[in-house]
């Protein structure tokens, strides 16, 4: 079975529209806590992968399904969990729920790139650590 | 042929992130900038379309493959178009570029929905209107 | 002495932008959870002011002075306290730090208004609540 | 008389926020969108500073006065000017409006820091572009 991590925080008063529920596009940044939040549990910091290995991890194609809106203040809880793992694709898999309802799910298809904007393997040790979850 | 909208504005620092480019969550609010402009050319306020008929377009599927990132300042086209309309489903498709280079392609699905938060039709004026194009 | 709340949360890779700090608009959302806070350590939840009393906190001045940046991940305490409260006027002052470092310091002022937009005063239940800390 | 720049958008939605009006926070974005364009004004791209030069803007100080609510479509004009210019401090003033309506207004304070962080002056052909206007 993979690792699921779950993120936890609160729907800011920022990321509400006038329609009273939360903007759509705020689930790509939750996803993106998610992640953080995955690395940290596989044992790096995502930005050590970026200062000390100069490998970025880019998104390539991102895709969210909504099916129940988020308000101000609800208690977002994100799992997040890797669905493929290659030394040059990540694929993450998300669902964002409250304790009583889920909201969204989502996926991220990622390449690895160097500061030079080319594709690049994930540095061996990085694969590793993601492997192993 | 069905007809395309073109939204123009360039890059806000706002919109970049820590490896120089623009931040992908962005691009969905692109893509809701290029439906406004939709809807504008349409003969119509999306606006009005809430206040005057308390109908709410929810997007209930958004998807974006990214293809060569934006940068600051770089003058941005969303093209948009109408990929399907029925009386509950609307459906759009985006191409995102620069003058020289495509930047990302999407596609969003919307249901129509009350103010009570559940699916109805989308008014016939609306429907009318958006069928023109 | 004023009671003093403290929100903990970890810089999104969202909030950052090509100059590899925290965009500096994101210091006042992050004012923003440090008031909503707040208010639940008052004792009540800022959403059920709007929702059952029709009273809306508009803001009327921010400020923010930057001392360091914040960077992605860093681990962010913003501490909240009311500096000054009457019926109609509400003024809160922020400290957003790490735990090594200043980083910026804010102030907001809020007025009470109803849902057409006009001036009013705080509800008695809440401006008590409010007081007490 | 200062140069005064004129930039030109609309209200997108994603700006919203459940109260209907536009988020606190993005006058601020709104505010560097004038820095922008009164850069250009002056014969410079904002992003050659910091390439060529190495030089960064950062942010000191900001402030905004909120005196009317934006709304979602509205057609937001900003003035920028610059208000105070030494080799090492940058200050920029903002009227921020309708055709119809003054909305805020607001000030920014800069300071010219390399990559290291450390303050540094502005270059000399920027220092006099800016002069110029």
């Amino acid at each position: 079975m993979a690792h699921v991590t779950k993120s936890r925080f609160r729907v800011r008063y920022a990321e509400t529209d006038q329609m009273g529920v939360v903007y759509y596009a705020n689930y790509l940044v939750w996803m993106e806590v998610g992640r953080t939040d995955f690395c940290r549990d596989c044992g790096f910091n995502y930005h050590d992968l970026e200062k000390n290995e100069q490998a970025f991890i880019a998104v390539a194609e991102a895709s969210c399904r909504y099916l129940s809106p988020a308000r101000y203040d609800d208690e977002i809880i994100v799992e997040t969990q890797m669905s493929r793992l290659t030394k040059r694709i990540l694929e993450f898999s998300y669902k964002i729920r409250t304790a009583s309802a889920n909201l969204a799910e989502g996926k991220t298809v990622h390449v690895v790139i160097g500061p030079d904007g080319k594709f690049r393997s994930l540095p061996a040790r990085y694969l590793e650590l993601l492997s192993k979850m």
